[in-house]
């Protein structure tokens, strides 16, 4: 797990690096489909202070099995979406900007553009409101329901991301590194979108046939972007 | 008072780091309440050249009793706060953009999102405008005074800033770090609720079995946020 | 060639040094019209990890000359500008943010200010949307097509830039840094018009005359901005 | 005027440094009122190459007296500033972002809030769209012209910046580092004016008491904000 845990501390860095986080407010992990273990950030350390070896290491349930520090918060929440979504390895959750302020608005994100197109096939969906009685008990693993419930019927590798309303983003990947990556996309979408709207409203829907070309030439068996790995 | 005054010198050294302030536009203050003293920031100076031997000390009814530069000029505000709220032991005036903003316009700032949860029980206010007589004579005592107003009834720790009308915001902690702090939440909170409402109006207002689960997980006896203290 | 290729390396380095680009999202090339060849940034190659040989050399039409790695897959655009326009010798494209937003929205950049008239001789055109059949084969090559359609009857040297509908900017100029220069200037413009629109809608024109005069002081032959040459 | 030459050299380089400017878009220039000289920024001359002794001398007139380069364009204008307002040392002009946006949108900024009572004793005036035959001869000697007369009756000392319409911000002070400072100053009102606006149209106008408050604790014989000089 040691790697793992590497990686994890090094995915969780890249999140103020890339302005995503203020203060503590995000967290990364991992997941060891083998082992089926979970490999997170503790909760409430300062980016500043923290390293590999406070990473927080729980099964699939969200019980710790190893490290000293209570793990995010969060974590029930991932744990949900791992058990839920069999093809991501990583997740990443912030309170960045852009994509809280879509969520705030409890609307999801439109696609409006080839950059969308690049990474998302389709509207980044926002969840229902969470009922008083989802939030009095079991409140983060309920927070991961609500997020399953929203891609039933969806593949969750084709849509990355996710806003829970009045709350913020989660985003994933095949692993925790994509997961980040997804998310400074995610924000850079939502700023862009809410820009779009507001100088043409209604904003005209991309056109199905260039969301296809763009999803396509990068992903799936026909991609030709990039260089051949 | 030394190690009062190097905490006030490093909290007030913070606001330009958080982009909180533009030249010297910016204050922050702390209270020995044994003592019943108050360590401030000198007017007008510059934080490049500021030293935490220039920060100034005086009573609580603002009389310098220690320094050779004369004390912030709103020096009377922040001493009418820690009278009037004995739970607070730091406060932090500045003219950030976002909180600026809303103060301009005349408008508390409605709590859209669990990060405005996280740390602020409910709407953050603004006061009334101040009366022609109340900014003639003794202004800065007086801007301490509305503040007060605006809180009667209701418990600053649990909102802890407000915004001043056609002003700026002011904010406060248990000490001056987590005062700075709190500053730089409501910053980001100002920034998101403005953008929040444009996109969504009237924006749905944040559930408020969601703004309990936010504050008390973090806050008071059985918050579970972070690691054991 | 190797001097084509370390300017075209030193261009598309300008891109995230300007905050034009986030990831890879972004390339420049340069065409040396004598030998007929087009030197162009690789696909998908992280700009930290980038050098200058890895810049890759293809002919007009797009078939690769030298280089191990595929071209940038918008080099069949690149292609079909330089058989268009001939009076230019390198260009941009990026998805900076503000460009983009207009490029989402549909919608030509008009001229509201001396700013845009020192670069833009009138609006930064925006294409029409491509078609289902444009966009199915032969994409890029075909969004060149639209983009010269776009300047039929106008001189692509006056108004250097273009926004793809639901895509992006493509800037370019006599040289590709020039072309950079220009798509730094775009992305001021696209920023400005947007905020301006929004505080003067329907916002004031900028008059004829003010046009003239800020284009004809820096560009042809009565200029007399700068330093002589 | 060596001392004066460095003086407008360094505070040409604070444009960039306080994100004023981008490329060579901007120019401070300042007074000898004795010598009945200004010295003022080379045209086109980027900021990363520029010296010191790059800076060039004229007369009240315009008319070059040291210096191997062109001054800048704009020279007339600040030269007309310089004849008509006696009480001013140093002008800065640039094409910030938010203070052109007002320009552009052919709008003066109100006064919304103490922040800008502490610097402008008022609405930041935007001149009238100059004639045909203004912007065809003298151009930029009838930019100074059309600023004078926008301040007929005013003050300029105590609303110490302009907005010229569909162009951008000229601020000027006692000598050019002061009036940097009020450019600086000028682009954070106009950012917050904005978006003040946007979520309280109209906005509510700032007392007039409150506005002389705040002039006049930093302005004039009873200021008392700052150290005693």
């Amino acid at each position: 797990m040691e790697s793992l845990k590497k990686q994890v501390y090094e995915a969780n860095m890249q999140l103020p690096q890339h302005g995503l986080v203020v203060f503590t407010w995000g967290n990364v992990s991992a997941v060891d489909r083998e082992k089926g273990l979970v490999v997170i950030k503790p909760s409430g350390v300062d980016y500043a202070e923290m390293k590999p070896e406070d990473m927080v290491v729980v099964d699939l349930e969200g019980n710790r099995v190893e490290g000293d520090l209570n793990p995010s918060s969060d974590t029930p929440t991932h744990c949900y979406l791992y058990r839920s979504f069999p093809g991501i390895g990583g997740i990443v959750h912030t309170h960045s900007r852009w994509a809280t302020i879509w969520a705030q608005a409890g609307r999801g994100i439109p696609a409006y553009g080839t950059t969308h197109g690049d990474y998302f096939y389709g509207t980044i969906p926002c969840t229902r409101a969470m009922t008083p009685e989802e939030i009095r008990e079991a409140y983060e693993k309920n927070t991961g329901a609500v997020i399953a419930e929203t891609f039933s019927g969806m593949d969750p590798t084709t849509i990355p991301a996710v806003l829970v309303k009045s709350h913020g983003p989660f985003a994933w990947g095949k692993d925790c590194m994509e997961a980040v990556h997804n998310a400074v996309v995610l924000e850079e979408l939502a700023m862009m979108a809410w820009h779009t709207e507001a100088i043409a409203n209604p904003a005209p829907p991309m056109p199905q046939e260039l969301l296809d070309k763009h999803f396509l030439r990068k992903h799936g068996a026909n991609a030709y972007y990039g260089q051949k790995k």
